[in-house]
């Protein structure tokens, strides 16, 4: 299975370019699924809620939903894509999955950062997972990072591979997802975007370093901090399903569940 | 408050030897919690459960917890120590946490690695903290590392400082704990052991690379991988109380229990 990211630019509101740009770059590309940054096609810095919500698309009528899904049918791939949603009223800050037969996922991040609470809404979609070619596949959004149990979640319900469309400005995040990798023996790919979003309210830098980790958080490939770059690998999501570390040792069947009941507690 | 560990190698079976080294070494020392490794008066590599339940001991009549007593309450210290546990027919990879006044907490490991699997019960004491001079304390053993539900149910029940006594033969966890810090703010003082247990059914080589990691996940203090060396850092421990990371975010407060519910099924 071929997997892997494309890291670039989003120009901030520009919706129809950049996906013209995501078109006229993965036309042709030979690949299983390719991961794309968060909000992938408006850009990240909104000014308001008003603001975004202009940008923002529902996805039963959304021009970008369609336009992907004849992109992955004519090249038989599947993405993974962030994309700023319009549900009624609610705007959320979520993660598309289309293949061939069009839009098969859908998952609103979790955990918002800084600024993004002021105009987005909070996830309420669960933490699952969806197959593709055989690969079980869970989706995190960048900040999601920051919480273990996001990924943990996905692993448990089975995922080889998650995909972390993301638009950090910050970098702790690529070596807490190779524990991420490494705790959870699951594959990753963390699609990070480059540039600036330069707007009245102020500027912030975006730091790609895009990368693949495996199983055992060792990094398969990586990007620079502000290349452009479409980055393949092929991958054996077999060593995700082999969660045995010694003879005697299984990273999920040693979990003591009955003793982790702080981590659910809602008070 | 001053905090760190004591590296060293502890001689397999010199149970009264090793102790005796711990209190040369410790005595005069200023501190006001000092982490050893795991299993630090009998070592590490036992053959089988015949001959741990020979070097275990009960902590209610125990010469090692009698002479670290005495120990804590002549230099007006703490210590957390790794202890080869007896307790009835059972026996536990425990640590116990020592002061001025005697025992006060004794954890027993939740998750055995390799052949430990083969002579000590797992593990049975809840995750929990205890306070120490104002600072709030979790307790957790080597391997316990790898599953991050240890460190987070910690954390989320207020510990301030992590104290990780540890034997490990690998190097995957120094990076691991360093994630475990920054995730949930807190500090940690990883413990671990130099040297060999060379034993008649084969040799264990152990890594040192002890450290103390701050609650941003930087590395206040480590240690190579064969020296010994007591190593005391003086830390604020406010550092680990404020889960702030951006005027919006708060990595306890942002968390979404109800949607971690794969993490504490039994099934």
């Amino acid at each position: 299975m071929i997997i892997g990211y494309y890291q670039y630019h989003p120009e901030f509101g520009a919706t129809g370019r950049n996906l013209e740009k995501v078109e006229d770059t993965l036309v042709g590309v030979d690949a299983d699924i390719i991961v794309l940054p968060e909000l992938a096609f408006t850009g990240y810095f909104f000014q308001d809620r008003e603001e975004l919500r202009e940008l923002a698309e529902d996805v039963s009528e959304s021009p970008i939903v369609q336009s992907l899904s004849r992109l992955c049918k004519n090249n038989a791939f599947y993405m993974v894509a962030g994309f700023a949603e319009r549900f009624k009223e609610r705007l959320y800050n979520s993660a598309i999955v289309i293949g061939p037969s069009g839009l098969l996922y859908r998952y609103r991040k979790l955990h918002l950062f800084h600024t993004e609470k002021e105009y987005f809404d909070p996830g309420d979609t669960p933490l699952g997972t969806i197959e593709i070619r055989g690969a079980r596949v869970g989706v995190m959004i960048c900040f999601d990072w920051a919480f273990p149990e996001v990924a943990r979640s996905l692993a448990l319900q089975g995922a080889d591979l998650l995909c972390h469309p993301s638009n950090l400005v910050l970098t702790y995040c690529q070596k807490t997802m190779r524990t991420r990798s490494l705790e959870n023996s699951v594959y990753s790919v963390t699609a990070n975007r480059t540039g600036k979003d330069a707007r009245p309210r102020g500027e912030l830098l975006f730091t790609g370093q895009s990368q693949i980790v495996g199983p055992k958080g060792e990094v398969v490939a990586s990007s620079d901090s502000d290349e452009e770059a479409v980055v393949l690998r092929a991958v054996d999501l077999s060593g995700a399903r082999n969660k045995a570390i010694t003879e005697n040792n299984d990273l999920f069947a040693d979990r003591r569940p009955e003793f982790y009941d702080a981590i659910v507690k809602t008070s």
